[in-house]
Parts: C-alpha cells; structure tokens; sequence
C-alpha cells in the first residue's frame, strides 16, 4: 500500500494515535512556565547517580515508565523502543533502556530526535511491525556542555546566541487504536549546510533545515502555512527564529502569525537566563508532552505541524573547523476529536 | 496487516528485496581475503581529504553511489537514507549522506548498526512508506582508534583479545519488487550487559547480546539452528565465538556447524596481524556485500541469519568506569530463486 505524499513525506491512510504520554524535567525546567504541566520534576541535577550521563539515562527511564503506567501497560508491552540523545554512542539512551529490556534501535538526528523517533516508531506501528511502540527522547545540561562545549567548572561566558540545554526526557508510546492525538504524516528532513561554524549559535545553523523541511513538508501534504494552527520549530531560538522568517519569506511563505518555538517556550528567558532560549533533544520533547499534546487534546489546537531541529555537530568535528550541518523532521500532528 | 512473530520479531508477509549492494573497503581490506570481491579499494587512508571523519564520510558517499549507480538509478530516486557509524554524533553518516541530499535519519547501534539499517529500511520499504530505501554504514580504522582508545601516533600495543577496525562502508538498496536476495524477517534485539568492562575485548562484550537474540530468533521464527545454511554474527572474533557456543550450548542450541563470524573472514589473522579478527559497522557490511549476498545469489546458500553485534560504549562511559553494555539485531535473509 503506497503511503508516499509528494517528495519527502509519507501520509497514513491510517493515522497512528498517541496513547500516552510522559515528560521528567530537571530543576530549571520545573521553575519555568511549562513546569506545572511536567510528570516528574527532579531537583538533583545528578538524579542520585555518580555522574551527568547516568543521571540522563535516569530520565530516560522515569519518562518511559510514567507513559507506560499512564497507558496502563507493563514495560512488557511495549513491542520495540527508539530513543536518541545529544552523548557520544548515545550512551544516556543506552544505559536508560537497558533497564525497562524492551526490543531497542538507537536513533541520532542530534535535537531534532524527537522527530525521529516518531516518525520512526509511526512507521513501525503503521505497518503492523508492532502494536505498541515507544518513541523516547532525553538531554541534559551538564552532559551536553561537557560533550560539545566546556565542562561546567570553568565558568565559561555564554553569548546572548547561545542556548541552554534542557535536562530531561520525554516518552510517547504509539499505537493503531486508541489516543486523543494522532500522527496523520511525517516528512523526512535533508540535511542542510549554509557553512555556519560558531557552536554557540545553533539557531543560525538549524535555520535553513526547518525552512527546507517545512517548505517541503507544505508542498507534500499540500497544505498553506494557515491551515495549521501552530506551525512549531524545535530550538532555534529568538535569533534562528528571525532567519527561519527571512528564508521562509523568500519563498512566498509566512508563517509569522502561526509560528512557535519549543525553546522559546519552554523557560522564561528573562527571569532565567537562558539567553536566546532551549535546546537539545529534551526541548522538543518535553514542550510536545507538556503544552503541544494538552492544546491538541483540550481542542484548542486542532493540527500542528512539529519540527524538531538538529545541528549535527561534534567535538571532533567542530576542533576539525568544520561546518554545523543541520536537518529538521516534520510530524503533523492532529486531535482525534471530532470538530465542534 | 500484522506482521508481528512472536517476542521480538517481524516476519514480511511480502518479503523486501535487495535490489543492488556496493561495498568500498581500504587498504588492508582489499589485500585481505575478500578484496577482490569489493567494489571499490581505496589505498589513501585519507581518500584524499584532510582528517579521518571526513574520509570515513567519503566511503560511506562512495558506497552509496556504486550501489545507486549498479540498480541504474539516481540518488533523486532514493527517497530515504538510514545510515550509521561510530563516531560521536554519527559525522561520518552525516557529513556523507549530506553530499547525496537523500532524506535521511541517523542510527546508532555501534557495530550492530548494519542490522540496525536494514531492519527499519526493510519496514519502512514494506509498510509503503518509501519505494526505494538506503541502508548503509561505515567505520573507519583510525577514526575509531582515536575516539574509543588511543591516536595512532601513540603507538600503543594491542593485546589478542582486540580487534581491528574495518575502513570502509556498505551501501544497500531495498524495494518491493526486485532483487536476488530478500528480507523475510527481523529480530530486534534488547540490551544485555554481564558487566564486562574491557574495551579491548569486545567479544566477549557482544556475545551474550549475540547468543540472546540468535535464541528469539529462532523461537520467533520457529526456526531450528539446521535450517539456516549459516547463521553469521557481526565481529565477535575469535574470542566472542568460543562464549557464543558456550552460551546458546547452555540453552539447548549448536550452531557451531553453521556459525560463521563476519570478523573472522575479513582479515587472515595471521598473515595481517589483525589478532582477533575484524569489528566496526564496515565489517558486517563489506562481508555482507562481498560474501553473504553473492553465495545466495549464486544458490550456494539459501537461507541466512545475519546477526550484527554492537558493544554500546562510549570514552565518556568507559572512562567513568562503567561496563560495556551490548545489542544484537538479526536480518532472515534468504534467496529468491526458486529451489533447483
């Protein structure tokens, strides 16, 4: 059964439905406008454990777990897991779903792994390779400034570009039946090179991805920017924001009045410091459970298109002087609800 | 349509098919004992670029376009891209694939991630969700020496429990309808961790992940080990054999008469003092291409499992003192001639 729409997207002709899900979030996190809506609010950074990266794959588990208590089912249940993160052999992915034993394949598409991993897990559920899948997604600020920038104990300053990485995970578990939102199609993001290099200032690099794959993505499914109520990047921050615009506008696009950013969401920039705003694969994740999937539920918001943004840097590519790649992955997102 | 087979499994109730393969290999894999069967051989370590990343990136390009270029297509034609390797934050796939502009979504399974492209390239070919998928992977010998042990310019010695990493990468295209070679079935493997922390013994690491999803394999598929002509792990060596047998002799199952190890082939041990044998994504891939696929499509073989096996560590992970956990995933692959 042909399920392709246009060049780079797949439309279900039986949407897959969201049955339940979860988000844990660290400390900054719980004292930020998104915090109330949160599962789990950890104030240790550490999470009990002895380091960073143990402590992400904590969150990894405690957000898997709550999405699969909230669905009722046991660990069990739950057919095959994709789950990515910002470390190095996705290793806060790893050491977190080795404890739940479900049927796993990592995934990496750097901050936009959300988007990976449901799209991939929609596929999976769609084409009846399992009935109950989960799609999983973690970042923390420590591990993630340690991997890509200066460990913490050397105080470095932070330019108003850069961002501050979310501590947390997010977990969604996908199935045929059941759930108030679904997932009508996805559109599978190129990776994009504009030959950005500054490591502080991600947005400038994410940019031109999120408007290739949100031009495309408008094109496939043949839909105007208007016919979505919230069209929603993941962390490009104030300053990506305004380049997303500018690209977009070249084009004969606007998506101005309908656009949302997950980091500029998910702190108050003001109050807390984050400069231009959140990122990391627990940004998208953890604004999707706790403000993009309530609106959809509640029929405030009735399609969403969300596209997770990632720069696909690392140390050794970035000590070599070389470009940030980046690519972006579209999933729109619709309430089950008849309209009113 | 379910397609679900017992625990951990899919079986295609319409089997995808390979439609073309392409291995590239360097230097040392060209004088081993399947040179002659690679597509390409690249002497420079450095094909001609100016770091190690960016040479693993153009193996991966190189192996991608042959096996474009063998089905008579055009990377237009592509319409997705699952690619891994071993780096950090996948720069090899990243920085490769980007100079295709194919769709693409990144996978980590460390050396398991050949398993890990075919598995989900064969859904989302199955489930009508692309019509032409590509699923490849590379490693490279001195970028994985610098990101998990130590620079080459240090000279370290190896003990025989090591294992060399193949430079390299397969390129593999699924669809539908044609190819002498086709997907039956997965397994999707879980995490396993016996608490080995020796990155030196990578074997012993991976064996109980192999002999793990080997064993719901065969449950799943209600196969006897007999039935498949061979049944081929990924890069256990020498070492990871001998607890393979161990392991699944303890279950009740032998396939010492049909096991064969992809990273025992690849090398001769002794002539090219590679000790325990082969590793890395490009293992499982280059043997797949130049030995797996050809003795099926000449008949020799009929009916293959083609288990690749990944040890999920990371420097971070194995500085902090932490065990080695791992993950297996199992291809069915099998012949589509008709039975002389």
């Amino acid at each position: 059964m042909n399920q392709m729409a246009g060049k780079q997207s797949v439309l279900f002709q039986n949407p897959v439905k969201i049955l339940s899900h979860a988000c844990a979030g660290g400390k900054k996190e719980g004292e930020g406008p998104l915090g109330k809506k949160m599962d789990l609010i950890v104030e240790d950074p550490m999470f009990g454990q002895e380091n960073w990266e143990e402590s992400e794959s904590q969150f990894v588990k405690a957000a898997s777990e709550i999405a699969i208590r909230k669905a009722k089912k046991k660990k069990e249940d739950v057919r095959i897991a994709y789950c990515g993160d910002l470390l190095g052999q996705l290793i806060a992915s790893s050491f977190g779903i080795k404890q739940l034993q479900i049927p796993f394949y990592g995934v990496y598409g750097a901050c936009s792994s959300m988007g990976v991993t449901l799209s991939i897990g929609a596929m999976t559920v769609n084409g009846g390779f399992a009935d109950l899948a989960l799609a999983a997604c973690s970042s923390h600020f420590a591990s993630a400034e340690k991997e890509f920038r200066f460990p913490l104990g050397y105080g470095s300053q932070r330019p108003y570009s850069a961002t501050w990485t979310v501590t947390g995970a997010g977990a969604f578990l996908l199935n045929q039946d059941k759930g108030a939102v679904e997932i009508k199609g996805i559109t599978t993001g190129k990776i994009k090179d504009y030959g950005v290099q500054d490591p502080f200032n991600m947005g400038a690099c994410m940019a031109p991805a999120a408007a290739d794959t949100i031009y495309q993505s408008l094109e496939d499914f043949q839909k105007k920017p208007e016919e979505f109520d919230r069209i929603i990047t993941g962390d490009l921050g104030a300053v990506g924001q305004r380049l997303l615009f500018t690209l977009l506008g070249d084009n004969g696009i606007d998506i101005t009045k309908n656009h949302m950013d997950c980091g500029m969401k998910i702190y108050d920039s003001e109050e807390q410091d984050t400069h231009a705003g959140g990122s990391g694969c627990a940004c998208s994740a953890l604004v999707l459970s706790s403000l993009i999937l309530p609106k959809l539920t509640s029929g405030e918001w009735t399609r969403v298109l969300f596209v997770p943004t990632g720069a696909l840097l690392s140390q050794v590519s970035s000590n070599e002087g070389r470009t940030i790649p980046s690519i972006a992955h579209a999933v729109w997102l619709e309430t089950t609800k008849p309209k009113k």
